[in-house]
């Protein structure tokens, strides 16, 4: 099995060349959008010519810079990224460089801790919000977001003096629905026991899907999937059966990979991550029926993901119920951030839906300090225990 | 000047007959609604024949049995209201007899916490939700509300038989306008030095405004303020001069008026209150003229309420200023509940705001409980010195 250790597609170094590409790009004039969510749909920002990085921060150093504006009790993620924001100019910040490429960032109005920190985020850095439904299945949410996205599409326009037609918008679709495709069969191959690549891997690989370009992104996955899938049948591991564990719950941003670390390390193989750096990230398609209109179909289908912010999300149940069977679940790390009053919330539900098909989870709500590592990691071995 | 503790127009004594009213009103057949915000337009309510009560639990008391559902991350509001609702066959909760004579709760999606625990409510008593965009400025904005209105109306419909006729709806349009004058000439006698009536007690009386009928409480009201009008400039206190205070940020929940009681009691007069229980329930009227779509009318109204779920909330540090100038405000306490995302963000930007019209602010952040008591004391009577 491939472990992080081994990144042999390199998913991991590829950001310093990253950024010199996103220097270099923005010397010769293309605009760096810089976004929070998979609710902003990339394919409108690459329709007009338009780069895209993600600004969500991951490291624990940043937070003291943000917390002279922030309240305490927004969750860890949306205080390092806005400290990466406001500290993007000081040297010591180094290690988010691309920060103070961004020409306009793309906010949402997903959670409420995200949408008020755009507000001041506002005052640092061009912002345009789109505004989000959050009862997608009721009647005129569909309509909303799709005039949403036409505005999105029009700040666009003016941001890259590029316009941005139908054809590449389509263009776009099809170019993402082909990477979403491949994630689907990187994912397919997790099925297998043992799967042939472990959970902490394939995190920081989705990590990167947020950060690279597209065409590379997807470039180095073709790579990576073609590899597994004619390694098929040939796996030779032969160690005790590790249990298979259903990773779910708020996105794992780079910088902090600390509860699939400690399930792994403590001998669990993560098997499937329902988050946005999981499942979330690609498992519906756009249609790609050209006779539509693009952004009702890009609206259709990014309504259709199922972050907490929905209501009701019965959507998301489903969906863990359906992997917990596809990929053969022994146990469900329920995984949160502190004071992510949306996964926190439905982590309630989730739990009682677990319950009745008799799947056993774990429910972790950490920040992004190293002061609960131990106290995780023997909660987490007692539960692969348990499920073993 | 009228104290809480005279309440003189019964406004506190006025709960036990309400319950007796909608006790007797259930049993001929009236269908009760619950509902915990001023976004949900009772309007539609009242025009379907039904009644209305408030949810929003202000007891400390109730938090315990909440938190075996809910994240201790969530407001006290939401978890005491949650709390009240899960206990409501308990005896022992007999403080909220309301509860159980609820048909229908009306839920709202403006913020997470209130919006995720909608979803468990909905186990427990007929929920419905409302689906309320956050860019209140933004194009389709109105559309989708009044969309989300027009199926609420289809919802009371359903619920009490009766068809929701234009007509209702404009006369209940025309009622509730009625009250929201009279709240007004309240406000603005408020403006005279010394105000005729205290902040606490007018508190008191708004949140009395969500728990009586409507035309029960107009009537109180009304014969308040013709009471007070003909006090006006016969006002004889000649006691020391006490620092004007402007009271911002989330909503006073009947059984928990610690933060403006110790305001009062420590020597401020609050002369206005930006909040739930305050302008945002009656700043704007709708638009009375009835050859438009009534419930565009109060889609148009019910936008403009500046609570913190909106961005940007602009029109809600304008307010603030506005109020600032017209009550001579010396002060503002910026008082809100702990883990309350939305308010405790924008606190920043009023914060901000107020320092360049060189206003002191205090912030306040506190729960249920009466631990903090003593130390909020300190720190008001610390900031009324400092005003004064």
């Amino acid at each position: 099995m491939l472990s992080s250790a081994s990144d042999p597609d390199r998913f991991t170094d590829a950001y310093p060349a990253r950024i010199t590409a996103l220097t270099r790009e923005r010397k010769a004039g293309t605009k760096i959008v810089g976004t929070f969510c998979l609710y902003v749909p990339d394919e409108i920002i690459y329709a007009a010519g338009a780069d895209r990085m993600i600004l969500c921060g991951g490291s624990n150093a940043l937070i003291p810079a943000a917390d002279e504006f922030l309240p305490r009790s927004l969750c860890p993620l949306i205080r390092s990224s806005f400290g990466s924001i406001i500290t993007r100019d000081d040297p010591q910040t180094a290690a988010c460089p691309h920060v103070a490429l961004i020409d306009l960032v793309i906010g949402e109005t997903t959670c409420d801790g995200k949408k008020k920190m755009f507000e001041l985020l506002a005052d640092l850095v061009p912002t345009h919000m789109i505004d989000l439904p959050q009862k997608p299945d009721t009647p005129g949410a569909l309509l909303y977001f799709t005039s949403e996205l036409q505005k999105f599409r029009r700040v666009m326009e003016e941001l890259t003096g590029n316009q941005v037609t139908d054809e590449a918008l389509w263009r776009e679709i099809r170019n993402a629905n082909r990477t979403r495709r491949l994630l689907m069969r990187l994912f397919t191959l997790r099925q297998q026991n043992p799967p042939p690549i472990g959970g902490v891997a394939v995190i920081r690989m989705m990590q990167r899907q947020f950060q690279l370009h597209p065409t590379e992104f997807r470039r180095r996955l073709e790579t990576l999937v073609t590899r597994l899938e004619a390694l098929q049948g040939t796996n030779q591991e032969r160690t005790v059966k590790r249990p298979r564990i259903l990773f779910s719950g708020c996105p794992v941003t780079a910088g902090n990979q600390k509860v699939p670390e400690i399930v792994e390390e403590r001998g669990g193989v993560i098997v499937v991550e329902e988050s946005c750096t999981g499942t979330r990230a690609f498992w519906h398609l756009v249609d790609e029926n050209e006779e539509r209109d693009p952004l009702v179909a890009l609206a259709e289908r990014y309504l259709q993901i199922p972050c907490a912010c929905m209501t009701p999300n019965d959507r998301r149940i489903e969906h863990i119920l359906d992997l917990v069977r596809q990929y053969s679940v022994d146990g469900v790390v329920y995984a949160t951030l502190q004071n992510c009053q949306g996964y926190n919330t439905e982590r309630h539900r989730v739990q009682q839906a677990l319950k009745e098909v008799g799947v056993p989870m774990l429910a972790i709500e950490t920040d992004y300090g190293d002061a609960d590592k131990e106290q995780i990691g023997v909660r987490v071995e007692a539960f692969l225990e348990m499920i073993q």
